[in-house]
């Protein structure tokens, strides 16, 4: 009824020559409309929303608080039944562009988001193109913050796989269809990251059934992302594996030496502090801590038993050096001494030769052990594409 | 009266083919509709709402801020008496959504909410699901930032329970009456955490008495975390262990060895350094200083007078060194004075024995009194399940 | 006038089965009321605003940006003298809770904010309750973050006086009146914090003139905290202790011994890199020093005399060593050399004496000047109770 | 019809004497203005938007996660038809300001934003100046965060081309055709970088063409910046070179010098924890590592490659020195022994002569080796202007 | 007209007994207002909006993003000719409070402000005083965040002055005229600043013509403030210049004893570690790096420089020694090689003199040119007051 006056009214106003056909447009199609309810004049009929998504870039990986931050245009269609018109009608205008907030939305949310579900920005600052067939087609664009558990087992050779999963909120299959018609997400407009590969993505629509047998549409977004190692391994690995040949190299160093104990220890202790420092990168997941930490874990068991070896080997080697120094001091009983001195000195030679023995066995052992480990997790462990 | 006038006019509209039985439906509902006023027809009466919590996820424990960050969805049920019809009147439509901005809500709230007590996606965008015999379903979603004190005393082998209190904030009982049919939150959509294991879930329904007799209602959720401690032993535990071993080696070095002293003071230097780092981790309460800080306290005590002991031994040692460096060169008076010597060097000789048997004896006892205080805070003291 | 006809209408209303008495209720206040106008009708009368304050939680104490962040539930209560009904009218309603942006509220604020003078949510979200007989309630909760200048002097043994200032930013005492009938914050909710003791609460009433002889009304809250300082006792200073004891016992360490400026070299700089880290806890105020930077940088100038002064016995006693090995390598003129040997070693012996005596008293003067400076500073000087 | 009326209405008003003319000319402009639809008359034409741009000042570079913060003032100017009027009828006002949300704007954006796409204060808060012909101008100012991908190869020598892109969203080039008539942004009010130089700027106007024949319109905003390197060589590059020349210098020390692998050593660890340090300011980038990361690579392993070598002629060295040292206590064999003695001593001076050589020519090729490195990456490569 | 009616339909409300006059005050006012259009009967006449600026807090210096944080209380004052009453029409009312959102402002901003414009809260929370001669006071107080180059090469001594801008942004001085009376800023309410000092402060109205002979008003109100350098003395000069006055002592160690490098070493490590840290407080400003970086390159520099001369003095040293070890061994020819040794021995005693005298000298050039540096760097090069 009143539709009908304003119609009348817009139609008048029209004929003055200087009137805004898209003003009349927009005003016909917005008296009696009800963005509340649902635009089909067929309530059992859902609405079906057609759903794109266009990655733009990923803008963050935050392995410890489990969140991927992503840059996305997404791209919904749908048929409005109440924001249809006959061009020539309206000076043959086909498509108008007005604010979203004017119009019915479907109350779509990223449901898997890390803080808020619906974003401001879409509901308030966003347009919608109206065909004049009822297309509503609606771009919102903006951050997805999408919570992942990232497993970190092989870092950094790790690969993960997030998902997206966009729902309706509130409406049913029943009311509210949701769904893609691609398998990949479009990547036409991705600009690479250099930390990270996308090695894959893959688009699926899922029915969820809840207990009161309502179904719930959803959209599920996947992405492989897999790590770019290069930079981690010129600036962890590969100093974590120079440390421990250094620490391994304290074996061939004499045992006399006073600078054997001070690289044990130095390299001891610069692998606790970068122990400490790995904590301000990793997660402090526990249920399967990266094979990293184990492995400095491995490395500093190894380089405190090389230290207390060494520690024992002083101990045996100093023992005997101040007698060594004494009896030089007696020289007026050379002969008899001489000979006694030759048994302390053979005692002594004999354990050098043990010490000596030792430390190349211990040298070889640590050397061979820490490069197989090292190969193991580094190279063999790791997956392959 | 304006009501009816309203209703007969969508009646009349209805008659055209088009039109849009929902928005009929929500418009004769909104007609008069006031959300300010508690939808009740009998004053007295309280509304009394079904409150369900689904936990999603943990998304953070901050002990410093004594804070925790879930995610979780909420779910409110109650009767808006003003909210039903007869859905032979509007084509069958036995269900609709609409923005929750339209429809009275509860004035509920988070009371020991860490920041803002509202939430304003809660207030704005969510929508709500109107059944026609009037039950409202609300399914707000969102982070909550729950303040919980975090006892940090057998860290890392904590438990914590924390609790979020949803109550009406300034609806009495009498009004609003808040209540959860489950014991127990459900974890259907709960993705576990790396971090912390979720124990136990406890959800009771509480009415809290002011002084003036009002009583108002509240579900305190209980939620108890259980750290999972692998990434804390690997990281921290083990090099603390490992620090003080090395620490206690020092005194299997003969003292005439530079190293001793060397290896006493890094080790020193490394804890002092340990417990700054430690800083960053654990928060700045006093009350309980945790079990950690004190092991490390006692350790870094034990190794200073470790450092202390040996000083004094390399003094007793090296007065002597010198006086038997300047004998050997008057070698002309070689009889006496090799007797002379023979009685400083029994003295020294007797120093020296008793420097290793101190020695040995601090070892050991330094060895098994860290290995017990080890054993006992780690192993008998923290709680088991 | 228009009122009367509401009035009318809404009792006709009335008669209807299922009216809410509520909504009614709600409307004929809401009918003709402005909420932009002080409610009182006597305009020389100011609208008296009962103000309190319950401290539930100290959430943070920033002393480097000198900010103190609470979460207080504040309470207010006045008079609106165009929000009353005789509830035998309204079905004996005596009491409906409305959305606060319904009805007038004092323009109050919180002066010494650190940001926002007004919250969002206490405009926006929150409730009050509306009596019968005109008085409102409103009971906004939420965070303050007050500006306070901490003085560190005393850290850790600190105590400070922090003041909320709330008042009425634009009306007078003559036309608000905000009073507090209490002089101490109710602490029935709070929550005790493991790191500040709360340990006097006061609330004052104050009037501000400005030179144009308006009067303003504001509530004083102070709030005076006292730190608890096991926590800095056990992680700073027992390790600045520590470390300084470790520096003075250098002096006992024989000058020939490598260790002795390496110890005091390895001390100092562990000094300077803990001055470094305490920059991240203390702030940078520069009208008084922390009285424990200026103990650190005492023990620093203390420990680089020290240094010196090793670097000085060293050189003295290093100076006559190699003389010494020179002479017994003229092996030939024994006799002679011998006696003008005695000579130089009794030069030697003089010199030995004095660096042991200098050692000795150095050692005592530095152990009791640092042992009274640590007294008279943590212990003397902190202010007791 | 409604205007008619409104326009008589205003004309009669402003016969009484303080009739506000501004008032009423902005009522008789907004009588059936519809901020809506675009301000055209004739559909099928463009609103033409002229583009301004003025950068303001680099706020911050982020090159960890390829951000630029600009703050630029933004203008708009197009002609809207429905906002003219004959200055003689209004007082002869030919200017107004209004809030910009009353009218009819662009749907603009910043395509390649880091977070939002829409600026909440251009669509709130800012003024639209509007002439009697019709022409609105929009001044927004504010931040810009622009994704832009760092490329840290030559860094601290590095320059880097960012790109703003300023499109309309949802209107194709038919609708609002965005313009600019500058070919280089307009620096009036530019305040110049202390750490960038705003080397070039470039403005180009873009049409993107979409599958579906869309046209787009934008405008690239083209910026190139230069690092000034001043300050990293200063804090980074210079204690890199002079601790590698330090690290080469311990060829120079003799062997039996414990300082010698000492000196390796913590230049080695320096080296590393400068390498974590280097951590917090560089991006994880692994598609081209920094120059200056694989520089400190090639160093570390340098010197690791130095400490081997050190410590395996610290082995040969001292496997000798016991032997030698045994030799002169047997004093009584002399003539023979003497001649024995030299034949050992000559194989000793002889591996001597060597080790000698070796650390002469090691010294030389790892200083010209370094040299030539340090040359060629930070004098060679390094782009010129 | 509209006025008119409501106007006496407001007088007839006054008669009954509880009317509230300011109600109908202010509903008088605000019928037929329009808060978009400048308020002044005539147009050409510019609105004169009086400007104060009460400085309460300086709340921070970001010298490294160049940023100065301020919380200011600002006050405006105009008159809004359609704003006035007699008081004795309306019950001797003679000022009222209303939200400023309902009246018209002047559309003032920070133009040099570092992220936003407007201040939401201005233009949505605060009241402003109504006289009844229409003079409106708007009193918004808050946070304002400036941009600042700061200028640190004369840190810590350094002297800031920074500007904040006020202007209207969209009128013009013909049409709003902004002006403070006041030459200094009102410090009534300022609380001092523990880290700066504010020297001075001035206010000035300044006229800004663009190309288009438009003329904005602004006021300029610059403030100077000044570092209080106490804490950075005790914390960072004092540390630099102790470690490089221990470097210097290293010349003073004898260069047989194996501390002397490890001294060196150590100290220059210190620097450098010192100079990592130093970039997390200094901006990396290029243009003129703080005259404490090159102060500490500088030391750096002449660290390594004896460093390497010590090295070599180490080398020359260390090349007799062996030798000198070697010859008494062969004790057989006494004679013969007494005389040669002794030659040797002049050499080496001549070498050893240089090596002194080259030491003492060293010792005094570092000295005193340290002293110097220190001295012109740091009391004669900064600016006094």
């Amino acid at each position: 009824m009143i539709r009908t006056i304003l119609f009348l009214v817009s139609f008048q106003l029209a004929l003055s020559a200087k009137y805004n056909p898209e003003k009349r447009l927009i005003r016909w199609l917005m008296i009696d409309y009800d963005k509340r309810s649902r635009p089909v004049a067929n309530h059992s009929q859902p609405v079906t929303v057609k759903y794109g998504f266009k990655l733009s870039e990923i803008q963050g990986v935050d392995e410890r608080n489990n969140k991927l931050e992503l840059f996305a245009w997404q791209s919904m269609q749908w048929r409005d039944e109440y924001l249809s018109w006959r061009p020539k009608n309206f000076d043959n205008i086909s498509e108008i562009t007005i604010p979203s907030k004017y119009v019915w939305q479907p109350d779509f949310i990223q449901e898997n988001n890390a803080k808020d579900f619906y974003n401001k920005q879409y509901q308030e600052y966003f347009h919608v193109i109206v065909n004049h067939d009822g297309i509503v087609t609606a771009a919102p664009a903006g951050q997805l913050t999408t919570v992942c558990s990232f497993n970190l087992f092989y870092f950094p050779f790790d690969k993960h796989t997030c998902k997206v999963v966009i729902s309706s909120w509130t409406y049913t299959c029943d009311e509210v269809d949701i769904k893609s018609n691609l398998t990949e997400i479009d990547l036409g407009f991705f600009k690479p990251n250099g930390e990270w590969t996308l090695e894959y993505t893959d688009v699926t629509n899922i029915e969820t059934k809840t207990n009161r047998d309502y179904k719930y549409c959803s959209v599920y977004i996947h992405l492989t992302l897999k790590r770019k190692p290069l930079y981690y391994i010129l600036v962890i690995l590969l100093p974590c594996v120079i440390l421990s040949l250094v620490s391994v190299f304290t074996f061939i160093i004499p045992p006399e030496s006073s600078e054997r104990i001070m690289m044990s220890m130095t390299s001891l202790l610069a692998f606790v502090l970068f122990l400490t420092a790995l904590n301000n990168i990793l997660p402090r997941n526990s249920d399967q801590a990266p094979m990293l930490v184990s492995y400095i874990t491995v490395i500093v068991i190894a380089m405190w038993i090389a230290l207390i070896i060494s520690i024992f080997l002083v101990k045996v080697y100093f023992k005997d050096q101040p007698s060594k120094e004494n009896i030089p001091d007696q020289n007026g009983n050379r002969g008899l001494l001489s000979n006694f001195k030759s048994v302390g000195e053979l005692v002594k030679e004999k354990k050098r030769d043990i010490a000596d023995w030792m430390d190349i066995t211990l040298f070889w052992v640590f050397t061979i052990g820490l490069g197989v480990a090292t190969i193991v997790i580094f190279v063999i462990i790791p997956p392959k594409d």
